[in-house]
């Protein structure tokens, strides 16, 4: 018999069917066993009662140890009680390996003895339901974006320079031509993109050499750049709003199970879909912030209070748009209403998720290209080939970046983003 | 008038729209001009009458360049001759940048002097084709695989230890923890995290030190990595093949005008989807390739012309399974009816494509891999982790690698695999 997988037991009722999975969780009373067994796709209770079983099977139930991996043979019957629930009344069981004892029980370890064991620790309810959403993310990102006629083109990991500063670059020493240096954002190769295919999008992993151990860092990363030819800074926000309103309404529909292992309550998320979102300017932001106390001076970037605070009272995320060209990289538009400030933008998440975002229309003109780079002392050779883009065809066009891992720690409402990836790596993790 | 995309201009026939793209051909004959006006959706024909527009607008026309930009309102038709083709009879033009003079014209250019411009050679339409295929091949992987229950488990780029061999590893220093290496593949940790979500896949960049300079070589490309518990040898090919079937169907429905570009012949890509695949024994094909004249000696790997010549007559690619135990890794599963033989298969694509995919059952067995690290020199404490998935409910499973860039150019039907990457990089080449 082929295996059935436990997402899809429900059409099964009454029929034999064969699960290989996990033992998660067991409990005996007298002659009646309970299994929690876990087989990657969802959670089912199988029962085994000594009457039913041979001897062979209910002695190797009664050894069986957490994480003990099995198949199992039964029936599929509705839970008692419970609506959408199923179990399996075991007629067989065949053990393929008895578990050594599991380090991870279930009780309390430390962060770091977890994270030592991230390649079991992947197992626990918790973090299958986080690896699930980020999944959900994932395709949500792909899927909006290729309805919306973005392709797909993926940037470069080797890099020859930096997009943004050089103090957190990592570098590779690659063959005879020095060194290579590890992408920060693929977002100027996929602005040369959109002059072949219009609208792109890159979503890969970045790189930043953080030595910062703040609940919100990870030197490696992923990130989706998107840019689009021809969008310019209303679009742009519209685009973007669009984009996390998709990625929202996906996981509602899709992650019901993994909300409700990780408590997550969800009406928060609900309003998110259905409302529009907020926008301010930066200098509208700072009035705010004054009035709630801060002591932010104009010109300063937005730190983690700052952002709590604009969007403490909010249902739904807030834009915050036209910043002070002076805090922002060479590539950004300035806005023609007022030359002092940039027509970039930062989406704020709510519940504390803080800059899902950052985002602007580019500056199509060579002349201002030029001296922007002189002015940030940067090397004009290492951009001879980003201004032949404006030589050749400049067009208005905007983009944008979205932090994949800050996205999965908002869905998932978990409060450490190392939860949020695979296998995180920090200033002092690089295992397993 | 918010722009159309050409893409979409066969429902606006007989209306007007407004076309904003570059420039991509044009000629004039008399008081017409006929300009091809491309917008990264796709191809046009626009036709500007001397009598229907400005003088202004008729004086642009003449001297728009090669790559300018431009915006264009106008009423759609159908061709007077070709099915499905339509063009725009031009009332108005604005032009967003006259192009300087555009380096990469329409004519033969050298491969190096194409690779210092591929920020601008994206823009050809064989480019463009093959970019836009590229994104339908990733889109296919993912949709296969969320199809047969496979979760996305990004691999981490940063690891601590290296999965095949150690001389074409890139090195990178990392804050007080020595070296990182940069991923060859996800494979080891992908195994661990089915565990948690059953059956997972990564699909990223991979990293590779080689100096070799042939066509099928790369320092940087993508590859994806599924793996599947409860998952044996024969059905590890039937995903495979399933895979493979897959990416072909989307890319015949979705690429026709890329493969009129590119003209590749469809014909053979239509059989790879109706005829079941070859499966060969590693015997069978050595078997073979003596019968061919080929003087491969039993045991050694196959090349280049050993892959060609047991494909050549076939309509549909080579399974190649069941190798020698001793040239394959040592996660590779023995065969249990002949332990000299391992569980693993390559595939081979038809039409000179090579190795498309790499994969096998994974021993599961702690006894025999503690044996095998041993005898392969490999350092055991690296392994503890990857050791612990055998200690802790180990399951019978198998997995496989696809090469991305691989893959697009088999689909392509292109020689270089330099141009089935955005932004190839190699021995000698890490710019633009």
């Amino acid at each position: 018999m082929t295996n059935t997988r436990i997402t899809h037991i429900g059409s099964h009722v009454d029929k034999e069917v064969a699960i290989s999975g996990w033992l998660y969780n067991s409990r005996s009373s007298g002659s009646i066993a309970f299994l929690e067994i876990r087989d990657g796709s969802g959670f089912l209770q199988a029962i085994v009662n000594k009457a039913d079983v041979s001897e062979d099977v209910w002695n190797d139930t009664q050894k069986l140890t957490q994480e003990s991996s099995l198949r199992l043979t039964g029936i599929v019957s509705k839970h008692p009680k419970k609506e959408n629930v199923f179990e399996l009344q075991v007629k067989d069981l065949q053990v393929y390996q008895f578990a050594s004892e599991y380090p991870i029980a279930h009780k309390e370890h430390g962060p770091e003895f977890l994270m030592d064991h991230r390649h079991l620790w992947l197992r626990s309810k918790r973090q299958w339901a986080i690896l699930r959403i980020r999944d959900v993310v994932e395709s949500a990102v792909n899927e909006y974006l290729h309805q919306e006629g973005f392709v797909r083109t993926d940037s470069p990991v080797f890099t020859p320079n930096a997009c943004e500063g050089t103090t957190t670059l990592f570098a590779v020493p690659y063959f005879d031509l020095g060194e290579a240096y590890l992408s920060q954002s693929g977002q100027l190769y996929i602005e040369a993109a959109i002059s072949s295919v219009g609208r792109c999008y890159d979503f890969g992993p970045v790189f930043r050499a953080e030595k910062s151990k703040t609940k919100r860092h990870l030197t490696e990363f992923w990130m989706m750049d998107a840019e689009a030819a021809f969008v310019e800074h209303e679009e742009n926000m519209q685009i973007q709003e669009g984009l996390i309103k998709h990625i929202v309404k996906r996981c509602l529909e899709q992650c019901q199970e993994e909300f409700a292992i990780l408590e997550r309550n969800i009406e928060p998320l609900q309003k998110v879909v259905e409302l529009p979102f907020t926008k301010l300017t930066y200098d509208e932001a700072i009035k705010k912030l004054h009035e709630e106390g801060s002591d932010i001076k104009y010109g300063e970037d937005l730190g983690n209070d700052d952002e709590g605070l604009l969007t403490q009272h909010s249902p739904v995320p807030v834009f915050i748009h036209k910043w002070p060209k002076s805090i922002k990289p060479f590539y950004v538009k300035r806005d023609p209403e007022n030359e002092d400030l940039a027509l970039n933008v930062d989406l704020i998440g709510i519940e504390g998720s803080g800059e899902i975002i950052g985002g602007a229309q580019r500056e199509d003109n060579i002349q201002y290209l030029e001296e922007r780079i002189k002015e940030e002392g940067l090397n004009e050779a290492d951009y001879t080939w980003y201004l032949d883009l404006r030589r050749y065809g400049s067009v208005p066009h905007s983009g944008f970046g979205l932090g994949l891992e800050r996205m999965v720690r908002w869905m998932s409402g978990v409060e450490h983003i190392r939860e949020c990836i695979p296998f995180p790596r920090t200033v002092n993790r690089l295992k397993p």
